[in-house]
Formats: structure tokens, C-alpha cells, sequence
């Protein structure tokens, strides 16, 4: 039977410390409702600290890698898929997540966070990055959520998925 | 900790009884392995009996789905990945199993065979296609195995996973 | 040889009046100056108008369509590249155009500046969309230009051409 | 106005010499009737050798590469359509062809082909390969269709479009 899946998404190299700190809470609590982890799956930044904490408490992660080798594989990655599609599979990322999380806003999140609400997908942002909040709710006001903290977007979750 | 994925390949709406029992039985031993099942996660054939027999055993399965609306999902997947690439998730199959089986030979299955061969996949043929068999190892010789039951199937695969 | 090829996207069904229109000089523009216009292939908004402008001209059209079925496409396209990717083709309308020129800013458009300033292409917003422009100059500076008429835009392309 | 786009699909790195002939043959009187030709894009073997053939009598063509880098592109591609897709390329190659010939059988190929019946597209096959002809006939009978050298292959086409 469908698995709820949470999609984690947010920089890699480019992550700052309170984003990848953030991201460890979130995949943590994540993990501590059941819920599976899916990121973009390599080795750095917010994927990478996500899927650690998930898999601190034993959670179920799965991750939708860009490139067909897997030199840069997340080793906390329990189910990697191989897609060998660049950035295209970007849009895989959100077609698959039951509800998006924006854990910081680099150029590829982005790119998520816009193809998710085009698909009709629920996202929540958790970032400090005001311009960005200002200029995604003036493109939408459906599906778009705001978050403070880690708690908080795993609040949003459970109201989100009680009213489908 | 990267779980090791065995893909089943077949037939859909046209698959013969045959197919979907050899189907339903590589899916109870691939779970009594502890092995996770990948398929292409539609409601028909081969795909839903792998996945049918995987879950009466309580195993994993991973289902890489063609389209964006979940009409055709089988019942049976645990983890949609919703590609919304139509055939070209052919590709994706093949790239995210550590090995695979062709149960049956049809026009997707021999793209997905083609597909893993060229990318030096380990595959599988479970099908009494004779000119099928000959025509793919007149193709190549490395990475292509013949079975002639879901128990040698299963054999096979664990050689293959002690040598790697 | 290689054609120089130029992105025009913007919004399909929801594009303004002066998008289309911009859009229709864009490709009459573009045309005249002997490039090929890329866009996304439907028969709607910018890439209707777009594609229009430029056949005014004789110029070469191709059209990147994301399904497999051809009801939506546009009559003004020359080359159909039929990808049955969905949106995941958005990626390859950027990585196939030499420049991008995004002429408004829906959430399609958004996913493409994006993906193309994150594979290092030169990407020209024509929007008074004031927001959306501050928004990306504070993801990147970069590769990003701002222009605010078709004429401009296609001074711009000149010198970047130029500067290759 | 659609133009129409005849693809020439065959072995890569291990193209025999007279599939390359046959190939430089195809592009040449696929240039002569006007029509555009597609292919995989790259600078060796059947790809090649088609559009070298094209060129020589100032064909269109259209290249459609399956990685965001230029190395490997042929230089006689007009129009290169920059997929970063890997193999999953191969299904935009088929579904954006009218016609597909495949000039020889490796293991990409025969992914084309099956792709393209698949898709209900037509296929000529032009190799000297009898079992895979005979492979291919048992898995279809529609859309297949067997030429002996690239005039009957042109002269097949030419009553497939007026059929349509």
C-alpha cells in the first residue's frame, strides 16, 4: 500500500549551516512519523544531512539521483534511483513527494519549488530568504505554505495529509 | 545503507498466464530474499503479479510509474516514483536494479533489455522465446543470462550478488 | 553547422495581452536576424505568439512539446521535438537554446530561468515583474540580463553572441 | 508548417563499414526529397555517416544529444537538441521521427526500434541481420517493414506519407 513520501529539497554545496541543520531536524522527525524521505540523493548539503537524520532514527530514504554513477551517492541513501536525467529529474523529485519541503532556496530548489505548484503539489518553505516567500506567493496563492521551524512544517504535514 | 533492488520487467495487458504465475512467484522469493522489487508499477501483468506475490510476503516494492495521474497504479506498489516520462521511465527501470529479470518478451520488455545491456546491467531472460534468446545473444554475450524457473531465477541472482 | 538557436518562454494559457505581443516581435526579431526559434511547441501565449512572429518572417521554428499526442500543438511550428517528458522537457528547451529569453514570469517560466542559470546559461528577462527580477538577481549575478523592450533584447543577444 | 523529419537510428562506435555507406547513402536522398533528418546526433558511425550525407547536399538536420556536453557532437548536426536524458533519449528520438530506419542492430538501436512500434511509428529496417528481422516480426506485424538497400528504403517512405 502508497507510503506517505516526504520530499526534502534545498542546495547542496551551496547550503548554509542553519539550512543543513534544519534539514537533519526535518528528516529526523520525518522518520519519527513513519513517513519515507525522499531527496535528490547525493553526498552534500541539505539532501545529505536530511537523510542523515531519517536515517538516525532508522527511517526509510530514498533518493532520485541525476547521474547515472553513483560517485556521489549519499551514503544514508537506503533505495537510490538511478535516472541518469541531469536536472530533469527535478521534476520527479516533486511529482513523487506527497507534500514539498524548501529547505533554503538555491537555483535548482527553485526550479522545485515552481514545478511542484505548477503540478499542484503542496509546498511548504522553510528559509529566511523573504524576497524569494514574497516573490513565489505573488505567482500563487494555492498550495504554498510558510514554515519557522522544523517542528512547525511537520505540523503543516499532518493537517495537510489529514484533509486529502 | 543501499538496499539491493531486483527489477521485474514483462509484459502488461498482454502477458500470458504463465508470465503472470512465473511473475507472482519471482515476486514471493525476491521478498523472502529481503530483497526490494522494482517494477514499472502499473495494475497489469506481469508488473502487478511480481508485485501481488512480493507484498503476500510482505516485501518491499518500488513501482516507477510511465504517466502523472495514478490510474493505473497497482495497488500493490509501496513507493510510487511518478516520472511522467511515458516510456522513457524504461530506462530509469533498468538503471535503479541491480539486476534484471525479463519475465516474458514485449515490445516495452525488449527496450528495457536493450536499454540494461547496453548500460551493463546484469539481465535475466525467464521466457520460453527461443528466437528471442538467440536474437539477444547474438547482440552480446556479457551480462546476459537464461533461467527456466523463478527458483533458478533466484539462484542466479545470488551468484551474481557474491561476485560483485 | 550549428544554428545559433534562441529561447523565447513565458506563460502559456495565462499570458497578458503585451507578453503576447512582445513575444510576436521577439520572433519576428529573431527571424530577421537568421536565428532559429526555440520554444516550448503549444499553440498557446508566448510560444504561440512567439512562434508566430517569427514564421511572419519566414524564420525556422522548433517546438519542444512536452506530450506525445500533437492537439496542442502550435500550427507555426517547423520542427516538432515531441518528448512525452512533461514538464522534465523544460530542461531541454533551455539546454538546447544558445540564449533564453523569458517574456513574462508563470511558474513554467520560473522553472526554466532557473534550470538555465544553474547550467550557466545566459538567461534575458523582458518582464515588469519588478519582484521576480530583484528575486533572481539575489540568487545569482551571473549570466542574468535585464531588458525591457524585444528591440533591446536582441541587442543584447548581439553582443553575447559576440563575446563567445 | 510541420516539416517532415525521417530519423536514422544505427550503431554507434561499432558500425560496420557498409552500415556506415548505407547510412552516408540515407542522408543524401533523405536530403534530396527535402525532408529533415534526425538522428542521435554523435560524431561516430551511423549518426555520422547520415548526416554527412545530408550536409553534402545541404540537408536539414537535427541532432538529439543525449549529454549536456558538445564533445562528442557531430559536426554536421544544424540543430542540436541538448537532452542530458542518457539513453532516455532515445524515446524523444522515435516519438519526433515520422519514419525511423534503423540502418543496423546494436543494443541502442534495438531499444529504438521496439520504442518506436511501441509508439505505433514506423520502421524500416535495413540490415542484413535475418534473425532480428525474424525477432521483430514475431513481436509485431504492424508498422514493420524490411528495405534492402536506402533507394527501396526512400521509396518505402515516400508511400508511407502518402498513406497518411
Amino acid at each position: 500500500m502508497k507510503k506517505i513520501i516526504i520530499g526534502v529539497m534545498g542546495p547542496g554545496e551551496k547550503a548554509k549551516d542553519y539550512e543543513r541543520e534544519n534539514a537533519y531536524q526535518l528528516g529526523k522527525l520525518i522518520a519519527k512519523q513513519g513517513w519515507v524521505l525522499l531527496t535528490g540523493g547525493r553526498n552534500v548539503g541539505v539532501m545529505q544531512s536530511a537523510m542523515e537524520g531519517a536515517k538516525s532514527l532508522k527511517g526509510l530514504t530514498i533518493g532520485v539521483l541525476p547521474d547515472r554513477n553513483l560517485n556521489n551517492m549519499s551514503p544514508f541513501v537506503d533505495i537510490p534511483i538511478i535516472t541518469d536525467l541531469g536536472n530533469a529529474r527535478n521534476n520527479i523529485n516533486v511529482l513523487s513527494s506527497d507534500v514539498i519541503i524548501a529547505c533554503g532556496l538555491g537555483l535548482g530548489t527553485v526550479s522545485e519549488i515552481s514545478l511542484a505548484l505548477k503540478n499542484n503539489k503542496k509546498v511548504i518553505l522553510l528559509t529566511d530568504h523573504d524576497l524569494g516567500i514574497r516573490f513565489f506567493q505573488s505567482l500563487t496563492k494555492d498550495n504554498l505554505f510558510i514554515a519557522h521551524s522544523p517542528e512547525e512544517v511537520v505540523k503543516l504535514i499532518e493537517c495537510l495529509l489529514l484533509r486529502e
